[in-house]
């Protein structure tokens, strides 16, 4: 992987060099300068059904540095450009936030900013992942950090040596760029990720990553850009099955859906993220009538309703009969339930029975 | 402090029988059973300048189970209370989701719960901490868990020996609940705490732990408990300096706020958490003008001007001058300034002279 790396370094410094060459060669031979651009607007956005993923269509734009309708994006990009070449030369990194402040700035002699919102250095960064052909990651570029993971893995980064299986109740931070970690020891059979930090706890406390020998991992919610990449590598690096463990609510299954298929938003970039055999572990419909939590339904709000009905309507779910049913199901309940109801069963339930039970019969959706 | 914490899950269990034993004592001796319930309301909130913390006063109430007004509340303390037992008993922990689960039923030939709403066992268990005197943590219930930390510390925890200044580019994850870990080695001159992980990261990669020997912790936002509490031990046991560093807005300064002298919200536990000698070390209004950030501000929306306000006005900072004078300058900035807003100055600003320098001429409020 340390070889790896330092070869996606010179392939990320290769194509931003490129583009400028192409820019100056633009200028030396009195063209406008122009940029070609993948279109990254819905109207692009495809579902893959041999893929399984979610990408970008074919389209793409010219973007003129003389043109008033262009200009702004122009120098918007090729400033965040100059920005990841700076740091991939002095080998730093910077967080979206960072970078916005680094390149806003008055053009002189005008009262116009490079930048005026944060939205337009993000925008100017993603189809830079396009133009270069590098993840954000890649050009040094950080998301958010968030997440914890514990299991049987030994890893290297930054020159420490770090064993995931030996850190306490915490856990191993999980940075917002994973993609200097060399994976020295893997000993798991699979990885279970949860959405949230409380159940990570109830596993972690409970040792289930030495009883099952898998790894846990969690962030908060969506899960970060980090997490995806760590889940991914060790998925398609170590052919590590992964469990999904969400609440039953559409924004839960919306979290699994995005881990597995990629989204709208990041579509450019769904081949480095998304996991497409990403299992899906629970809650299930069927849970809150085979454990009793009926009683534990908090009923569906107008917006959750409306999220179920979407869902249901996505391409990677609208000819799936298992998941059709799924949302039937959940229509009907008319309600949500949450992971943390199982403890009404037992304060280790979810850890010690339903869990273990499930993946043993192999009761996953996908 | 192994020890020190078997003596704490002594005292919790001791603490926990004796309200059982007096609850029984009530029922055989015929009285109405009763529990003594310090007053958590704003009214019996109070500022103690001696111990620089915002505290509960001396108002307490009588809770009875033959009243109506008082039977649902009584119960609800009962039921969390035989709920910290048995986790004290089988040395687990829940988070505070889980035991609004755990406790959550019907009682039997009624349509009452318990509970209905998480807030509802939220409050039981803040009323169990004041009855028994034992804080959340000791009754193995947990908070969220969220934040990074990184430096020359050896701790232990649940077994594993984990050395701060060895964990790659995540550092440690920092657990919902502190109490038992054991610090084995503490190599460091004082803490740097901060708002955001992404001003953590910035600080790790550029090695500041190393460089200015001190500990770089995080959460995101609003400090945890976990966080809290971690500081705070540091602090008490090992004399460490706590520096904050948030943006320059009334937000930030409420973090500050919070672990300097404590919240309303949790004025009962403030002893547990705050920490009254925290240095604000930055941003401030000073380094708006001293590193020319003006061009950075985000205009204050009404809601920050009245949080602003707000602050000037609480008891802790009203009579302070130096404060007074802080909030003065942010008013006439009319804007918040971020953290982030730094990397203007150059990539790495903030940790090779924006900090340092600041440390070394004893820049910093308090």
């Amino acid at each position: 992987m340390k070889k790896k790396h330092k070869k996606k370094i010179i392939e990320a410094k290769k194509n931003l060099k490129n583009l400028g060459k192409k820019l100056v060669d633009d200028i030396k031979g009195r063209r406008n300068p122009s940029l070609i651009v993948p279109i990254r607007a819905l109207s692009n956005v495809v579902f893959d059904p041999k893929t399984r993923l979610i990408t970008l269509g074919n389209r793409a734009s010219k973007r003129y540095f003389f043109n008033v309708a262009h200009v702004r994006k122009f120098v918007q990009t090729v400033e965040v450009a100059a920005t990841a070449k700076e740091l991939l030369d002095v080998n730093k990194h910077l967080s979206l936030r960072e970078v916005f402040y680094r390149i806003k700035r008055t053009i002189p002699h005008t009262n116009i900013n490079i930048v005026d919102e944060q939205k337009e250095s993000n925008k100017a960064i993603e189809d830079l992942e396009l133009i270069t052909d590098c993840s954000r990651e890649q050009l040094h570029v950080n998301a958010n950090k968030m997440g914890s993971v514990a299991g049987n893995v030994v890893i290297k980064d930054k020159g420490d040596t770090v064993n995931w299986s030996k850190l306490g109740s915490g856990g191993w931070s999980i940075p917002s760029n994973v993609e200097e970690i060399e994976f020295k020891k893997v000993d798991a059979d699979f990885i279970i990720y949860m959405e949230k930090a409380a159940e990570w706890e109830r596993l972690h406390e409970d040792k289930v990553w030495k009883k099952l020998n898998c790894l846990i991992m969690s962030s908060q919610g969506q899960a970060t850009r980090g997490v995806r990449r760590m889940l991914q590598r060790l998925h398609i690096e170590h052919k590590l099955p992964v469990y999904v463990l969400v609440d039953l609510d559409p924004w839960g299954i919306y979290i699994y859906s995005v881990l597995r298929f990629g989204s709208i938003s990041l579509a450019h970039i769904s081949e480095r993220l998304a996991i497409p055999d990403a299992r899906f572990l629970g809650l299930t419909p069927y849970d809150i009538e085979e454990f009793d939590l009926k009683r534990h339904l908090i009923k569906f709000k107008d917006v959750d309703i409306k999220r179920l009905n979407d869902l249901t309507k996505y391409e990677w779910f609208k000819n799936k009969k298992e998941w059709q049913e799924f949302f039937k199901k959940m229509k009907e309940l008319k309600g949500k339930v949450e992971l943390a109801a199982l403890s009404s069963k037992g304060i280790s339930f979810i850890s010690d029975t339903y869990i273990p039970e499930k993946i043993k019969k192999k009761e996953w959706l996908k």
